[in-house]
């Protein structure tokens, strides 16, 4: 006899039980479905890449989580992905001869990172991308129709609603130059922690960085929530009139592409009391250069942003002298479900699964029940047959156990007559229907 | 500027163009949708485990190839799976008091293998795995309805006729005992390399394990391929007979197993035209206990099994004290596709993604243009919008490039009379549409 060990997972990752996988699915299928719908093809990329593909920008913070693979013989460093970006911007340039653009991607599946272990944060996670790519150009108009992408999986997945929060970097870096800010992307960093830590931290690292109290204060100004959107607007108006001896350019074309953005994501199908003009919203990363976006469920804005990206202008730089500008929006799945599920916005149900179990009663009524579930799946009915042999209760506790709405029970005088008694396990009421029958009551 | 690394993957990692994906995506899409229907549960386990999991049955062959994760400041060694069985028998063992029994589930999933570099072998594959786990026991007719699955699968993604080749290693164990061969694992591996390297070598194989010439001899006649099913059946018989003196019980518990089970198939759907019994498939692998299974793509015998699997009486040895016996079956996916392409029995073919694409053409047209996508969305079809500015030659390039059936164009004239140009890209046929006849004839 070998020695046992204990089943056990490594820490920090996420595994379901199948009710609760079941209903993980259900959601990944509908941000898929979406996806699709809006035309966005799917790509699959090796979950280990070389080293020097995943760190071509420099190490950087995510260089110290990252989940090495021991090289063995092979003579390439080689590391699990971090993020479904990098992988793209590798795949674009490396196939961009065979690809038609704009590009439009999506990309589902699991990324690694060797976060410190904490609730709610995990090691291995979902990511679930969309990315519209240009080939050296790319219409403001796609910055509007990512959104909308995502608006309609979160009506199809029903949590709520969700508000997506814009703002514009363009916008925010003319108000830097308009103020005298010439730190900008700290002051990005900074203001991106502001729902974290709070306003006297970011002030404290924003003096840090050499910002003064003047520049600071109106930068606070600038970002407070104010007003409704047309009332931001037009305080930004305002502010380029204000500030039109100072050269305003940059600040003007901001406002005008976070103003058509809002238009356009309404024109595509975001009702306006979704969408929030909000300057705080800055995003950490470095690589966004005009419109950004985070995401907050209504009345779970305490988990915090459940979709976040924006425009780049460059996804490529290091693999390619083509310019590839883009913009892209990412969910993070795995956090997603864990939080929906914390909050208790969902929950897994038995029964929402196999819709239909078949149980012979003995050996003799197997040919028959095989025919039974048989001409079920045929039908498109989820069922299971339970071929083992046993007590009726045995047979039935089974059926319960797996959730089953109805059980098809097939004894020596179904079998006889033809028939099936066909229960319903939530209400107890059976009766006998012909196969035929039966299968009507389970596609109705 | 930074230095252009040229944008590459690792040797032996299968990376596809979005056309090539959305196929892959479709069969991958058609087996998920079998193993539902037969109402198997999805499970999701962690790409990375512990050593101590991983390696729980001792190293062996795959140890080599194991790809290991730099621990950094873990204590922990893991490494990625290279296949889903270990991962079942852990997740089964660790979850056993919260499943039901006998338990149904289905893994498609990545799995990784270091081996050595060679065309259609690859160290990140697929794999699609259906298995049916018993606490303590599990009845024989499990092993009928999970080829029943399969066969149902294949019949969907329509690549041809599949035939399994059924055996029973109980019955090839009672074969053994009967002429006294006593080395069965040995001789296992070796007859499971028969198509592979020829029964020469095989011969050579077994006198290493110290055959002698006779039991080879009846061995190599015993699995000769000789007759149709019934006649191989009554052979089998026949052979129980003439061996009544010896310990034949299990050989004949054997051959009662394989007769079942031929029947039960048949009366799961599967004609007896898709089932050989074909005694000289053995499986390599030593947890086989009774049912084994390979299946073969008429036609195209020559890229190997298919499928693969079989009974056996105890997944989680290593795991629990409880017994789990089962059956399984799994398709390696990502083989298949490369074989299948090769073959060229599958091949991806441009349109079969996006059905429409709407081309605005000019800035005036985008809003009504944008409605015009967003309506076509909104009644499932899948379709594409071109925002981008340029000639009408270029739009209409875009549409050909990523394989649209029909373009719905939309100019001043079109916006005007509030209808579309409705265009077939294959045949250039064109005509004016409402937008509602437009998406009936999308949606016909």
């Amino acid at each position: 006899m070998s020695e046992i060990i204990t089943p056990s997972i490594l820490s920090g990752f996420m595994e379901l039980l199948p009710d609760e996988q079941v209903l993980f699915d259900e959601i990944k299928a509908k941000i898929e479905a979406g996806f699709r719908r809006y035309g966005f093809w799917p790509i699959d990329t090796p979950a280990i890449e070389k080293c020097e593909i995943l760190f071509a920008k420099g190490g950087g913070e995510t260089s110290k989580q990252i989940y090495r693979i021991d090289k063995g013989e092979s003579s390439q460093e080689q590391a699990l992905r971090f993020d479904l970006t990098v992988p793209l911007a590798r795949y674009v340039a490396q196939h961009a001869s065979e690809l038609s653009f704009p590009f439009r991607r999506y990309h589902i599946a699991k990324v690694y990172r060797g976060e410190r272990s904490q609730k709610g944060r995990y090691r291995e996670f979902y990511q679930c991308d969309i990315d519209i790519i240009g080939r050296e150009s790319l219409a403001l108009s796609n910055d509007a129709e990512i959104p909308a992408v995502i608006y309609s999986i979160f009506r199809d997945i029903g949590v709520g609603s969700i508000v997506f929060h814009i703002n514009n970097r363009r916008l925010m870096n003319g108000f830097f130059r308009a103020v005298g800010i010439t730190q900008s992307d700290a002051a990005f960093r900074a203001v991106d922690k502001l729902a974290k830590i709070g306003e006297d931290s970011v002030r404290r690292l924003l003096v840090e960085e050499g910002l003064d109290d003047a520049q600071i204060d109106a930068l606070f100004e600038f970002i407070a929530p104010n007003g409704d959107n047309d009332a931001i607007l037009s305080r930004l108006e305002g502010f380029a009139q204000a500030h039109a001896e100072a050269d305003i350019a940059l600040f003007n074309e901001g406002l005008d592409e976070l103003t058509r953005v809002y238009a356009l994501m309404q024109r595509f199908g975001i009702p306006q009391a979704a969408i929030a003009i909000d300057l705080s919203i800055t995003r950490g990363l470095d690589y966004y250069t005009g419109s950004v976006f985070e995401t907050f469920l209504t009345g779970f804005e305490g988990i915090g942003s459940i979709c976040s990206g924006g425009r780049y202008d460059d996804l490529a730089t290091n693999f390619s002298k083509t310019g590839f500008p883009g913009i892209g929006l990412s969910i993070g799945l795995t956090r997603l479900f864990y939080q929906l599920s914390a909050a208790k916005v969902i929950s897994p149900k038995k029964g929402d699964y196999v819709k239909a179990c078949v149980l012979p009663m003995s050996d003799e009524d197997m040919d028959y029940a095989i025919d039974a579930v048989s001409a079920l799946r045929d039908a498109g009915v989820i069922s299971v047959i339970y071929m083992e042999p046993g007590k009726v209760k045995k047979k039935f506790a089974y059926a319960d156990s797996i959730g089953a709405h109805f059980a098809l029970i097939i004894g020596e005088r179904e079998r006889m007559a033809g028939m099936v008694s066909f229960k319903d396990l939530a209400t107890g009421e059976q009766e006998n229907l012909s196969l035929e029958d039966a299968i009507a009551r389970l596609n109705a």
